[in-house]
């Protein structure tokens, strides 16, 4: 899969648009989880969760950074990983083995767990314990993510 | 790849004796992260931390997990896992998403922070936040898995 491009420059989007893109893949994939890594360019990688196909750790977060590669940067801090829901730990702690800098989000955790089991530890609580500083914005476009789970946008 | 069996019968060999075969995977792929993944019968498949070259996700508890459809098993929580090193947080989320109910390993998350970065969340601190019951059982053969990170065994 090729590296996707931002539609006019290689400048960065707004981190709302980037969350729309989020919302994108999340539909495509027919779930309420799309992720869009993303580098200082504006190039980037998407993906969405494939669970249902691919087993319990093809969450959206995962299969994105799984393509890190496809990204050219010079050191992955300086990517940011945008998200339609919080990173669970699992995927959260696979943002830090990747040293990514940046994480925006739009559903919590908490908004998530009315829809499901979730694992109840907040994204910036697993950041707090990396031996590296990561930003992590929370509630980018957030109840037009939340609709994601139920199919009302 | 084919499911693996154990030697003799389709009988649970001891804890020790699965940490065992996890260390020869460690020792396979030249990290000091091995694990297998059992089933009742004493089924299993195997897995060791392909990082290097499958990116940062790639964990041996990850590769064991993206292989449980080869075995076979009623309910998942029967699965046990075992692991070298304790379960990171992204290892040990991934363990609770697919439902595995035991977790066994050697060197703790303490163990590996001598020798490069950790996250410093106990794996049995995520069970608690799973919304089923898992055994979280640690230092089975732990001396022998710590000094994976030598490569003094």
């Amino acid at each position: 899969m090729p590296i996707g491009y931002s539609f006019n420059t290689m400048t960065r989007k707004d981190d709302s648009e980037y969350i729309e893109m989020a919302i994108t893949q999340a539909k495509k994939g027919n779930t309420p989880f799309g992720a869009v890594l993303v580098n200082t360019n504006g190039e980037f990688v998407e993906a969405y969760n494939t669970a249902k196909n691919d087993g319990p750790t093809a969450h959206a977060e995962i299969n994105a950074i799984r393509k890190i590669d496809q990204l050219k940067f010079e050191k992955a801090q300086d990517l940011t990983l945008y998200s339609t829901v919080e990173p669970c730990p699992m995927c959260m702690t696979a943002i830090i083995w990747a040293g990514i800098g940046t994480v925006v989000y739009g559903a919590t955790i908490e908004d998530a767990a009315e829809f499901g089991n979730q694992i109840d530890i907040k994204a910036k609580d697993i950041a707090k314990k990396s031996w590296y500083q990561l930003e992590v914005k929370e509630g980018v476009s957030r109840n037009k993510c939340t609709k994601l789970f139920t199919h009302e946008n």
